[in-house]
Parts: structure tokens; sequence; C-alpha cells
């Protein structure tokens, strides 16, 4: 029976940081990601892939924003904006997956669910909004659009300006993930949960989006977690995890168990916002069943002895 | 074993014409259609659901215009466009859907397929493009635009301006229509070809996306031929199809055989853009096994002898 990975890789895997995010930038882009993932079908896996979307949905905002203002469109709340990109980013991957397997020989298909992923309306993150998401402002326009909206607006810490933030509740369950499992153990690529998964509430028994992104680490653990993945690959733009990140002692780490993944991250080794997500997936896919979390870049998959290993 | 129907409703049952087209709006407009489709679940159907996306793409073409202005971001071309609104509009449907589902008592799930279909680069639709997408232009600023990208823009006929317009090509092959037929087959309701689907050409043995839009009535046509769909439901704003409509002699016509439906046709009893296409679908259904196509509006579903029949 083939091995059953989940990938998890981050918007920035299509749109770089420091391009225009023109069409033909992301097209080469997601051809450069699909053809790495090459090594992972040779090898027999079958792959669901999950994705982010931090520039996509930050674009999306800005042109909500821009259709707003000159051409009176409402704008739309996150939910929607999340939705959005899951059809827009799926449509590249598939265009990537479908080139890549055609020019390999590999007689695979791919299939993208839109998906919607439930949180807690109780989730105490819903009152503590940390997430931030879209363009900065100057405080002026900040706490006016605040006083409009009552969105939370906060400065960010590298001076940038003000800009609007978001909570990050916890996912607690991925809608069709028992379809996602059935396709992908049928060989057929998934791919799922698009920039965390669009957020949805349960209350009085009818469901609503809400104003909030899921971390896509998180969210792509828990897809693991459900369809009994072996393996949870997490790419990012380093080829390992370091200790001591670009200070004395800098360490790259080859294998770690839980137990020791749990020591760096509370001594401070990894950053919010960028490691610190990946390592509380990788920990809470091998905390339950999981046999080993990946953490590596995308470039790296061929070598055996890629990225940094989280283990049992 | 139940039977199976695909019903494609317009993107106007979301977003009515003479709405601003706010998320609220959107959200009471689904839940009105979905609480229509009930009557069709009640009677044992399993559902396929095709939609359009008119004004919906329509407005994600003009948001992408605000952002490049304001923000300098890069518009997207129509393949890209679509996909976004599949994307939302699949959020908003499952939405309505699940609650539906909820109120009722009805123990039924539904997933969304983002939805490549193929057209061929051969068709003779690229050499004559015909549908109007997006906003409104003075003659100045359509020549402008066509020089700088390319696209060909056109007087709109009731005097409202120009306007951009792509080929419409017919749709040759559903990307993942083998697991549409699976998972409606197993009383899943499946969301799929929206905005007629994001359209794709294959050349040199590589996929890639074209600025063109596929008929959403051919489109979900296509579909229900190819999962051996038992009735095709084509939903509008009327509740039956007329000859002479508006005119004197009009009447409404409740069941067509194909031979009837393509004489009305060729004497022009049916607009382009509005109700033709409907009937060329309808008969492409018929004609290709299916039982028989309706057209009406979403309120009727309930009654039996609802809408306009096309039958061999």
């Amino acid at each position: 029976m083939s091995k059953l990975a989940v990938v998890a890789f981050g918007g920035n895997a299509l749109l770089r940081s420091g391009q225009k995010g023109t069409y033909e930038e992301q097209i080469a882009n997601v051809s450069n990601t699909c053809e790495s993932l090459y090594s992972l079908i040779k090898q027999g896996y079958n792959l669901v892939i999950g994705h982010g979307n931090g520039p996509q949905v930050g674009n999306v905002m800005l042109q909500h924003e821009g259709g707003k203002e000159k051409y009176n469109i409402p704008s739309m709340p996150m939910d929607f904006c999340v939705a959005e990109t899951q059809g827009s980013i799926a449509h590249l991957i598939e265009m990537g997956f479908r080139n890549m397997f055609e020019k390999n020989g590999i007689n695979k298909n791919i299939v993208t669910l839109v998906t919607q992923v439930e949180v807690s309306k109780d989730d105490p993150m819903f009152q503590n909004p940390t997430k931030p998401v879209g363009p900065y402002y100057t405080k002026e326009q900040a706490d006016s659009f605040a006083r409009e909206t009552g969105a939370v607006y906060k400065e960010d810490p590298k001076g940038n300006g003000w800009r609007k933030v978001v909570p990050s509740p916890k996912p607690i369950a991925i809608n069709n993930v028992d379809i996602v499992k059935q396709l992908s153990e049928n060989g057929t690529v998934v791919v799922t949960v698009g920039g965390g998964g669009i957020p949805i509430v349960r209350e009085n028994n009818t469901v609503r989006g809400v104003e909030a992104v899921i971390d896509k680490d998180l969210a792509s653990a828990l897809t693991a977690i459900q369809i009994g993945a072996d393996e949870f690959y997490i790419l990012t733009d380093v080829p390992k995890v370091y200790i001591n990140f670009r200070k004395p002692g800098e360490k790259a780490l080859d294998v770690i168990t839980v137990a020791e993944a749990k020591e760096y991250l509370a001594a401070g080794h990894f950053a919010e916002g960028s490691m610190a997500p990946k390592i509380r997936a990788g920990i809470m896919f091998v905390e339950n069943g999981g046999k080993e979390c990946v953490i590596t870049e995308a470039g790296q998959l061929g070598n055996a002895a890629c990225g940094t290993r989280i283990v049992k």
C-alpha cells in the first residue's frame, strides 16, 4: 500500500516577497514547487496538499479596498477573502501538478476541495486578535477604520505602520476530511485547507463565516491526523530548523523528539509567526499518531536526510 | 436507487441586479435559493450544482482594477478571476446548504470541487470574442486599454458604453467529472463548474489558463451528460419559457420536444445571452441521453408541473 503524506507550503511558495505577483511570476513559482514534489511522487507517496495564502489574501484585501473606493463595491470579510484565494491558488497548483505529471509521464490526477474549517466561537483568540492581515496604514487611517468597522488595528513592531489584526483560532474540524482521505487513498492528489481553511463557527444549529484566519500549518496537521497520514511535510524557506538562529551557537537540527522540540520552543529558539507555529504543528501531528514531521525547503525533498525531523 | 439531477443557477441567484452585493445580501439570497432546492432533496434526488458568476466576476474585475490603480497590484486574467469566484461562491452555497440541511433535519453533506474545464485552442470563438465582461468604459478608455493589452472592446448595444469582450468557447472536458459522479452517487451534494468552469487549453502536452468564459449552462449540461444525470434543471428568473415573450401571442410552454425547441430557436423566440443558451443546453442534454431538462425559477421547484420541460 502507498504511504500517505500531507505537504503544507506557504503562500510565498507562489508569490515570493519582492515580486509584484504577476500571473506569470506565480505560474513560474508554482511550477518550481510542483517539480520539487515530484520526488515524493517518485517515492510512491499519495499526497494531500495544504497551502498558505498570506501574500495572496493581502492582495485580495487591497483589491477589495481599491474596488470599494473606485467603484463602490462592498468589501468582504476574511472568510470570503480566504475563499477567493482557495479558488485562485488551487487553479495555479492544479496547472503546476498537471504539467509536472505530463512531463514525467505520471498517470495521476489532482482535485481541489473548497474547504471550510470549523473553529469554536468560544476560542479565547476571539478576545485577542493577533494575526496581522492586509495593508499598512497611518495611525489616523487605522483609528478611522477601527471606528467605522469595529475592526482592531495594531502597530507593526518593525515600524511599517498600523495593520488590521484578526483572531487566529484553533481549527477543530475540517469539513469533508473523509472525502480527502478517500480520494487521496485512491491515488488522487488532493488540495485542501487552502489558507488554513475558510473559518466558520457553528452556533444555534447554523454555520456562519467569521472574521479570522486559521494557521495553515495547524489546519494541515489536523488534516494529516484525521486522514491517518504517515508523514507531514512542512515546506519553508530554510533547509532545516535551527537553534540560536542567526546568533552565536547557531545549529541545524537533524532529528529531534517531541520533548526536545517542546524544550527548544519554551526556550524561545523559534520565532512566532514563522518557525514556532510550524514546530507546534509538527508536535501536534506526532503526538496524535503521526510517524514524523519533516520541516525543510522544497528543493531538498529529493535528499534522504533532508530537513529537520520531529519524531516521537 | 436515488435519481440524480444537475441544477444550474445563475450568478444573479446570489447577487441580484439592483443590489449592491453586500455579504449580508448574498448570504440571504443563497439561503433562499437553497431553501427552494430542499424540494428536490425531499423528492429523493442526489444533486450536482452548477452555477454562474456574472455579477461576481464583474465585481472581481473591478476590484482588480481598483487594486491596480491604488496599490499597483497586477490585474489577473479571466481564468484566475473565475477561479476566485469559484471559491467565494462555493463558500456561500455550502453555508446555505448546510443550514438548510440542519433546519430540515437532513443528514447530507456538500462538497465543492474547484473545476477547470477544457476548451479547444482551435475553437472558432477565439477568433470572435462575443461575451461582454466587466465594467463599461468610454470609447477613449476602451481604445487605450485595447492598445495596451490587446484585449477587444465592443460597444454595448443598449448604449451604456464600451465593454471588454472575451471568447466563449465550447466546453469539451470537465476535469474530475468522474469524482463528481462518484461523490454525488454516494449522496453528497457536489458543487462544480462554477462560472462555467475555469477555462484551460491543452497545447504541446501542457495545460494553461485562457482569457475566456465558458457558458455555465453548457458546462452544466456536459457535466449532466457525463455523470448520467436523469434530469437537468436550469433555474432562471421566469417560471416558464415563453414564445413571443413580451409580444402579442405570448405563450408559456409546458412541454416541448427537442425538435420544437430547435424550431422556436431558429425562429428567434429566445434572446441570445439569456434564454437561447439555456434552450441549447437543454437540447444538448436530451440529445445525449438525458430524460428531460426543466427550465424554471427556483421558487417553482415544489410544483409537480413546474417550468418548461424539454423532452425527446
